[in-house]
């Protein structure tokens, strides 16, 4: 069986992952998986939510959302209806733990940093793009404060799923739409888990199926960590102001 | 090891599940696991929402939520904050796609089931009690409408975790508290996978973990699943009224 | 004449209070009286609203709501919806008012004590018997926080109606439905009143029946009052932990 | 004792009615009692809500607001919170109630009256002052609608209660609020009642105070009467326009 | 061309500012504009808002809204809808600003002064004719706090436009509707400009036509100038209360 | 005297304009002016609003909104706040305004196009540059649907302002920071103003400051209009897929 891009089942979409590209943020990533596209930045306050001050120990939250015409139908702002969708909302939270995963909130110290990740474009696998390159994002803002050592491994995610009876990486949105089983991973760069997520869409599914689900993403997963890790070998290329030097933009 | 309340590291907490506690439902069940306590309540309308209108298949939704003081320290009410949280957001949606993996749309007709889950206590696995008895008020509520034939496999929900380095079944407050993971399985009585959500919440995990609390949660739910059919096997003990009959009550 | 479910027109329904039955809170109490049943709680926390600080005074509030399916059709979550409705707040309001008054708020010190009255099923008298049922939680709260002082008379409520031409006591929700006026008493133990609304649903009324109502509501808290220290005089059945070995419990 | 404004404890406050104040609505006036000032706009809508569509019947509601600056001290609007009060949720449904009681829905045909009350100037008194200013502005939608018949009674409204000890008509704020029991009452011009709302603010009260507040309450309404009626028996000093010129005028 | 009402094409409708109308208020302007009613108070509180204190500056802000039944056909209230729509926060963001420039907010000393227009009859023209209100309200409000001198110059508004071709002075509301250019311009006594917003409804507009509607702004603004001079050069009428003096008032 | 990045008073920031960079939408253009970048997406509906359906007339409506970081620091989510803020409507107002005077209502028929511009990154000038790039987004969403011929004149929009006492074109955010006055103006192809804002910010602004500022703004419009043309002239770089072929793309 071909996949409708022509890929092998256990192949990835192309991904680019490009740094600085929000250039007000202490660090950003806009990555693309295919027709997938998501604008990541994060930002650095200094001191941390009440209930966290004095503990010593940083925080970080995340947000996702995705513009109105990142589908192929607009979609309501969530902002104009009033309220956030349950979709957001746990996604959101997905995000925020994945990243509290890879890091070590104390050498972080009373900072906060902020992750958003709004989807520019959509084509499936938003969720794990915005993980994958949100985790750039992170990195480069650890840099910019000056507390690198508190990012203490890598984290990438990617989406499995059983379509026409078959487990596939990555899954674009046509798959996504006619997948029995659907699963998001998150894995470290060292190979754990940090977060699994398996939905029966279509049709309940057993544990060889789940197994080799797993395998895939966790090869998934490794490949997309080397793409991180060369965005962040090279130089910042449209890099974030130094520190000190951060001169006011605005409206 | 021992758990703080003396089980066995493979125990459920004792339930016991009591159908027909909120008359006016057309199927309805008290679940209890050790302090938490769950009402479920499965409310029939004929007709569908109106995406769905025409296709002949029905809709199954659900809805949870927490009275205030169900926890050990007062939560401000939803509709006092004038939202709805993330957290209660993402459990609502895991119930109502848990419990539609157990029915056929298609012999429900065009019927709508809304599911709530109310937590009235609250000692951990609030959300896979939900599940647990939210399944048999769906039971009673397709008997109610004359469609049990929709029902076309059961639902049980636990959680397990790694607490102190053992996998753990059946998690309480105190340990959910303490795990490094948490993960909550819902599996169909023939012992198939409906979710798999394993979070690293204090440390990542293997696949070792993984597999590990995967035998216990099917485990247990399989004993749940008998807890569930003895009490569907009893007589309604205040069943709701015949569909004809159903007298107003109200404020 | 004979009311629908055979009592006399002067007659309450059975009423059952059950103490401790939400086991976190600090008071609470499962009031049943015939086919209504409320859960209310009431939540100890130091301190009182910033408006209220350094007054030497304690506060009390109050909060209403209904399950969705505590009726005989389901109503949609006010959390939901994002907003409270006219008649939750005007009852949360009433409730409120009617437990401050049998409380000395300065012997209560500078505490707050919130009252969560939850409608597990409703037919009729739900805002009365939350009062009735919530004295009995703020009484046991009180005696948590070791200031049962603080409680100066008791109050019980009740509604009364004219219904077909004739006066009754205690409406059903039928019977509410039915009524020409429509009145909510709430007295003391001592047989003051706290409050009365009396409203003319289908046809206004004169003195004669005002009067009329007033003395059956007077007679019916009478005895509600006495079961209301019938409960109270009994050992608490799952009694709330004592003050420090406030255990930890959640989700 | 005399009354801050040396008023005798069964005297109102002087109370003046200006019809066709709000030129564009159907029916208006503009009441004053003492320093209390109410804007009262009927406006007249063909057909009725959608669940009494087909019953033949009309409907009337009414909504209750005070501009931020009518009391002494500035409040928020409810519009930039966000949300209605609960205050303001239970004043707007009196009114609604009380002028449903004057009027024969079915005599009124499928058409809707909106009443709007918003108090331009508070000095206690606002709702009752609104009841009865919303009386004449109803009287006057009637008329324009050809429909005056459907008036089946006059209504108006005052407040009373114990202050010092003493029973007294039409509290103004300053006595409202050293008030031991606030009571309004809603009267037809036939004598009967439509509303009875006695509260304990500071001591609870007995049988006899709760009569002595009546017969003031019947007496003052007697008085309102009398004041409506001159109002409606005058010209409409700025009328509305004749129903088939209503021609446009906005923002 | 004659206009609808007789006027010439560059006169204004009769203008009538009533001081003092609203008591509690610090200041308060009741101004009428042919059919165009605005009630504005000027609020004085000690203190600014957060992110300025201690800048030894004030603060001036303005909110503006209008009557359910103000205009022709009854709108809803923003309260009951829950948000505040596009064109009531454009409204009260330009009185705000306008307000702004004509006083030192050093002068001020840290104290805010928070501005109401709430529109009671509208025959368009609202916004400007509440600028215009808002002034004199604002100038007793300072006169009030004994900071007179922070009014540095005045400010008036006026609406013009092109209709049937024809620039127009002061657009009641069936000009406006009909404009194919609408233009809201306010000047401050010393004849410079604040704000000018020109917007093409019908047409769009040329430079000509631009210069020929400022003219007519212009010069209706110097009118108005003299009418708020006149209402501020009289007694006032209902003052409000000497600083020391501020009884209470309410609801 | 210079500005800060070199630029004569008169001369705008480098522009430019990507079209189809959003590929689901009908239309879509990235525009680029300095460091400020809006990607505005025009989707089209067949079908009108309800109060417009019939009228065989078409509609426009515009969105504006900013995502958290593309500011210099972050701003929280409207979504997450409830509730759209003041500047966000009055922008998206603007927006959809200026569109309207473009385009044939008549020609578009019963369809519906929604501008959405979301502003990725900010450094002044956004909402002048969002009209400028809705334009062509505008124009491609109309060939899309084949009614090029409802697009009767181009629009393009900048700022200008007074800064240090000099009139200048296209501010970027520090010179707007510091303007005395500040002024949008949006003209058509043809030279005709579709709106002019201008806004006293520190200080009052005279008849001749206003007429320098007009005349740089009609000419930087007039060099705008041919970056838009040069962008439509040029093939579609990633253009949207034909209308029949409209495969779908998601989440």
């Amino acid at each position: 069986m071909t996949r409708h891009d022509g890929r092998a089942a256990d192949q990835l979409r192309d991904v680019t992952i490009l740094r600085g590209w929000q250039e007000h943020a202490e660090g950003s990533a806009l990555i693309s998986a295919g027709r997938t596209r998501v604008l990541c930045a994060a930002s650095v306050t200094e001191g941390v939510p009440r209930w966290r001050k004095g503990s010593g120990l940083g925080w970080v939250t995340a947000e996702y959302s995705m513009l109105p015409r990142a589908t192929n139908t607009r979609n309501d702002r969530e902002s104009v209806r009033g309220k956030i969708g349950g979709r957001t909302h746990e996604i959101s939270r997905l995000i925020g733990r994945s990243l509290r995963a890879c890091i070590d909130l104390k050498q972080l110290g009373e900072n906060t940093i902020a992750i958003d990740c709004d989807v520019l474009l959509a084509d499936g696998g938003t969720r794990t793009a915005a993980i994958t390159g949100a985790y750039v994002a992170l990195v480069d803002a650890c840099g910019w404060l000056g507390r690198s050592k508190a990012i203490i491994d890598g984290v990438s995610a990617i989406s499995v799923g059983v379509v026409g009876g078959l487990p596939m990486l990555d899954l674009a949105y046509v798959e996504d739409s006619a997948a029995d089983t659907d699963m998001n991973v998150v894995c470290t760069h060292g190979g754990a888990f940090v977060e699994v997520q398996g939905t029966a869409e279509g049709a309940v599914f057993d544990r060889a199926a789940l197994d080799a689900l797993l395998d895939l993403a966790v090869a998934g997963c490794t490949q997309l960590a080397k793409r991180q890790n060369e965005a962040l070998a090279g130089p910042l290329p449209a890099g974030p102001p130094p520190r000190s030097a951060s001169a006011g933009g605005g409206r």
